[in-house]
């Protein structure tokens, strides 16, 4: 079968794939002009890799899809009622908690612990030390708030359980969250510390932090997004940070990605931006091709593929 | 009886001391011109706060020195044979185990998660994002070594029990030590992602890591020290962050403090300098004055003190 390769690999990672799938007819976009991408994707049964969305509705061969994110976003609009009946579409749901995870805890204890400050002071060779002692916060005793118990949400529990924390989940499908409903949702967020949603993107979490929600956590709480930029209206968030409604802020997400380089956001105090660095580490690709090969295997056995996209639900 | 409170305290505070302490003559030095210290304290029982280490032999009435950190380094030299038997000394051993152990992994996480970099970044309104990915690293999966196994490496090792690290320890005096000799150490350091040093100094651990012993560790590894600055030879340290020896430090503590403004350290790539902050957080001087009331009740009523420094081992 034809296979398109269209993620960016390097040539120890080309081979790898020529070897474990001997005998497929494998297409590597980096080594193909672009103008001649799409004339090869309508050709080809399985893609790997996240290509434009208008192209999609324009194979007939397209049998299988394999996307190298958890998001499935730019696709959701598209009609799946009919092309659901051709397309496949599996992500990488769960291979990001990990690192995920770690980079909000990073962003937390960077405010908390003071190292978005002392890095600058470093650039200056500036010691201010013992005045700073006295803003330094710990997340041992924080009440912490993780929105969605997916993979991130759930790897984030584990986390931070030797960090004496009070944690808390909100999530819809979860047995093991303690708040379920918007109502709970509204009255938790004034006694909590530290809010990270890791909620997908669905027609309920787009805007879910507008003005009035933000507003009801406390002025020293820390928001946190891990999960998809939509799930804030910046603009509400950008004056809350700007007018010490909030204390600080870490977001690997954002509305627009990159971030434009006049967006206020870049300006905010007590702000880490992660640049969508979160799920990213020295072994990503090689972890997502391992997926994808075993994916394969299910493929060619004409078994269930794992993490199949549910189009109803967007994930 | 005179009590000379000595640490940087405010109204509040004072207030609180007074409150509790009702009955006792309380002298606090900041009430009190610098030049008249010395004779307040030469007058006084009791003393609560680290000053200079020469006055300590002058006093006659001194019987109890609660000190307002854990280390005693100042103290070290003087002639304890004699001095110990008219006055004890008290730490504040134990306080700081949360909030150091927070600041080293806040410190760790600051390089393997590029939060370094990405502060740099965002004060330049700049977007590298993806190109980060491949340089990040997981706490999950690293070998983490912890040397000391006191309230700081025993806290380290809670906190870090969510992460899925590898976690050995290197102490004298620890039951739950994976290694116990220099021997071993010498042994251990090579296949070592992140050594962390909560060591006290003594004179078995000042000049520890030496050229020699950082050059054990890979040149992938990342050295902490949160412990005493006199355990690491500097140079050393900058020689081998300068050449890659090293990948990255994290330094709560340093040979000279403030770190002198032409020191090669703050110039060191991958470096995070946390300025002996550490141990703070908002609630510090509280912790401390209920540490030290608490000590004074034992003191009237003759039972032995909390915290006793031990004049031979020197913590």
């Amino acid at each position: 079968m034809d296979i398109f390769i269209y993620i960016n690999i390097n040539e120890f990672e080309k081979v790898l794939l020529q070897k474990e799938l001997q005998g497929e007819h494998l297409l590597f976009a980096y080594d193909i002009p672009k103008k001649d991408h799409l004339s090869i994707f309508l050709k080809s049964e399985v893609v790997f890799g996240n290509l434009s969305a208008e192209w999609l509705p324009k194979s007939q061969k397209l049998k299988w899809l394999q996307l190298e994110s958890v998001g499935f976003e730019p696709y959701r609009n598209l009609n799946w009622d009919i092309l659901g009946k051709q397309i496949k579409v599996t992500n990488l749901k769960g291979m990001f908690g990990v690192p995920v995870g770690e980079t909000a805890i990073a962003g937390i204890l960077a405010l908390y612990r003071g190292i978005e400050k002392l890095v600058s002071l470093k650039s200056e060779s500036k010691w201010i030390g013992a005045s700073l002692r006295p803003v330094l916060k710990t997340l041992n005793g924080a009440k912490v708030l993780i929105l969605g118990d997916g993979s991130i949400g759930q790897t984030l529990r584990n986390q931070l359980q030797g960090f004496g924390c009070n944690v808390k989940i909100f999530g819809k499908f979860s047995k093991k969250a303690n708040f379920y409903t918007l109502e709970e949702l509204d009255k938790i967020l004034p006694d909590t510390d530290i809010a990270i949603s890791c909620l997908p993107e669905t027609e309920e979490t787009v805007g879910l932090f507008n003005t009035g929600r933000l507003g009801l956590l406390p002025n020293t709480a820390v928001f946190v997004n891990v999960g998809r930029g939509s799930v804030v209206i910046e603009e509400a968030l950008v004056e809350a940070l700007q007018n010490q409604k909030l204390s600080g802020c870490v977001l690997d997400v954002s509305n627009k990605e990159p971030i434009p380089e006049t967006h206020p956001l870049w300006q905010c105090p007590n702000t880490i931006l992660t640049q969508h660095t979160g799920g990213g580490s020295g072994h990503e690709i090689i972890k997502k091709i391992e997926f994808f090969l075993a994916n394969v295997k299910r493929y060619r056995n004409n078994e269930n593929l794992n993490n199949l996209v549910d189009f109803k639900r967007g994930y």
